[in-house]
């Protein structure tokens, strides 16, 4: 089945599900490439929009996912990968979700999960450039 | 709090999460004016890209998406909007979510979910070119 990379500039929208919760952890961007070894190696490759290149989830911090499922949408211009993520979360501020915040009806942010690690021990300075933006 | 509307071309990427079952039911984009109404109205608008303009989901249909939480991610570009669904399904193929399909290793898909209704029931040829292309 093809995906529709072409479509959408080379990007498709790839969500990531948390298999055994159901929890939206993150949403990335993938290329044909990054998919292509997503499916292949079974851990979710990304591509970085800001880097302009490919991006590995936990490559630097060890969080990768292992992907349990690959689903495609009507359009074929989407992704919904259900995963069963490696460590404590896949937020580099330290959350199990990179939705980890609520917005109420003025748009003031409210901060609804805990934090499961800390993000200063896992992504150093070293690295950090590797991993703080999630895209 | 800012969404990050114009890192991205003005369009970010809103999963829509069935809150009472935690399914990922279908994935759109909106711009500032489509969330400012959703956030108003408690009914999912997007931004279709194939049309160009909004798109109230359901407006056709009548299979709103009643807003119960609204998330955002930690870069502010991508939203995860938990709804309760109005009607037996959003997917225009006439499944519960538009997410029906499973990729193999080969890239094979699979249909995962049964059909919940009948789109020739719904999607008229009077309305289907406001409904048929979920984007």
């Amino acid at each position: 089945m093809e995906i529709a990379f072409e479509k959408t500039g080379g990007l498709v929208p790839a969500i990531i599900q948390d298999e055994a919760s159901g929890d939206v952890l993150m949403l990335g961007f993938m290329n044909a490439e990054s998919f292509a070894l997503t499916q292949r190696d079974g851990e979710v490759v990304f591509f970085s929009r800001s880097r302009n290149k490919l991006w590995k989830k936990g490559e630097s911090s060890g969080h990768l996912l292992n992907v349990r499922e690959i689903r495609i949408d009507c359009d074929a211009d989407a992704l919904l990968i259900r995963v069963n993520p490696v460590g404590p979360g896949v937020c580099h501020e330290g959350y199990r979700s990179c939705f980890f915040r609520s917005l109420n009806h003025e748009g003031a942010p409210r901060i609804i999960d805990e934090q499961t690690f800390s993000p200063d021990a896992i992504y150093t300075s070293k690295n950090q450039q590797l991993t703080h933006e999630p895209e």
